[in-house]
């Protein structure tokens, strides 16, 4: 950067999430695409979503000194991934949701079979757009491999998937705060890892850096899915796009229903001082916007 | 080679869809995985399929003079990927199918969530099967870049998903033979076409050479695809693992239905001469075993 960014972080959300939106659109470009799936997933790709994970992906990549271009195949297709997951946890046969950010689930607009189909192209594309960022900024296809293979441990089994499955035994009500631990590492923290991670993989970081932003990220993860169990039951119903309460109807374990609502922000509290620690150490030479995403994520109230 | 390979074609599938087993059985050696997760995944990977795209992978690369070792990746990803493509098509929402191979479908032992999930994670864990055989065998970082650029596409919207994307429209009872082989193409055909296309690339082969394959493989890929529909008519049950008849009772649109059985089997007899002329002109230097592959594939009862 040549001179001090002055943009606000809310800005700076803005911006990227503008950008991300504009390439989200262009995805699909020139591929002979059934209308009708087409519909499907554009419908819960541009629902509203706030961009968190392409955003934070494209501030790892200028942590360490990259251009947001490198991160951008990865920022689109973290986003996919992130899509894929929400429509296919809404199924009947998963969480049942009939509603997600105010709006119709896709399987409630598309039906069931469509909805399973949109989730899997989203899946599929992703490593498309990865793969395809190649030529278009000459990233090393030394980096694009090893993205590509951090992107499907980090999704798959022994990732996100294990995640949601471990969540799925798990709403049979013999959950441990060490289990639900286990969850929400995998359900919710592996794919802000990733994100990060592989932002920060694109521009060139070094092993030390990876691990430094690996732990902020966790840490992140971590404190934002607690804040997700504690809006879940102090929220505003307007703000969530869902009904407030709905873990604790379904009997679903949450933190708050381990440690309190008090202790549970303490909790955030602390994880996100271990997040910003984990970056401020002087490893990563333009930490700024990571440790401003930190703060903002804490404060949200939706 | 150093001699003339002796072995039968049915050997020759017999060995190397025995060194496929071996690979597919240690792909998630190594990772954290909820164990009904891992069994649900295995269940279907292991539920006896023919291993026919991976030794068409492993005859693409053997003929444009690689070794099978290259194609070994791409070997255990088309599998995983097939894998998933069947317990998803499966599901109720989708063909609502009971048996598959003569053993209870993935959702009927282990759940409709379990298996939603077992298909993702399949598909998932497919990209890093291709990813991670690099170090291996030392498979040039931009040929697997390609491969995996291709994949994406040849299983993705436009392709594998958006077939069967159309597949469940069609079945509303307004397609017309078109549609059929639009169908066909992306639900069958494109994995095929990949398969061969993906041992050919992590060999090396030319673009020409590329072009001979995919033409071979998407004539190999529609007579295979008649082939089944006819079957469904005129099969064995024991053979085919479910009960014959079941696209008529369905009233799925079949090539039996638009053509007749007999005109089905003429179709599939001139693909197979099409398909064999596509790789016979000399630019593929050891066809031998694709020529092979497409004459066992007709001769198939189930």
């Amino acid at each position: 950067m040549m001179h001090e960014d002055e943009r606000s972080i809310t800005q700076y959300i803005r911006d990227y999430a503008a950008v991300v939106e504009q390439r989200l659109s262009a995805v699909f470009d020139g591929l002979d695409i059934p209308p009708r799936l087409m519909e499907a997933m554009k419908y819960s790709l541009h629902a509203g979503g706030k961009r968190i994970r392409p955003v934070l992906a494209v501030a790892a990549a200028e942590a360490v000194g990259g251009r947001a271009e490198q991160a951008m195949g990865v920022a689109c297709a973290v986003e996919m991934i992130h899509t894929y997951s929400l429509i296919h946890d809404d199924l009947p046969a998963m969480d049942n949701d009939d509603f997600r950010r105010g709006k119709p689930t896709n399987h409630k607009v598309f039906g069931e079979a469509m909805a399973i189909l949109a989730g899997d192209a989203l899946l599929t594309h992703a490593f498309f757009a990865v793969a395809s960022s190649v030529p278009r900024v000459v990233l090393e296809p030394e980096r694009v491999v090893r993205i590509i293979g951090e992107m499907a441990l980090y999704a798959g089994p022994a990732g996100m998937v294990g995640g949601q499955a471990a969540d799925m035994e798990g709403e049979q009500g013999r959950t441990t705060l060490d289990e639900l631990k286990y969850i929400h590492t995998h359900k919710t923290g592996d794919l802000i890892v990733f994100s990060v991670r592989a932002g920060a993989i694109a521009a060139g970081a070094s092993e030390a850096q990876l691990a430094a932003l690996e732990q902020y990220a966790r840490k992140l993860g971590h404190a934002f899915q607690i804040q997700d169990d504690v809006l879940d039951v102090t929220g505003d119903e307007g703000k969530l796009g869902k009904k407030a309460g709905v873990d604790e109807a379904r009997k679903k374990v949450t933190y708050p229903y381990f440690l309190g609502v008090e202790r549970s922000r303490e909790l955030i509290r602390q994880l996100t001082e271990e997040a910003r620690a984990a970056i401020g150490g002087g490893q990563i030479p333009h930490p700024r916007r990571l440790l401003e995403l930190a703060d903002y994520l804490l404060d949200r109230d939706h």
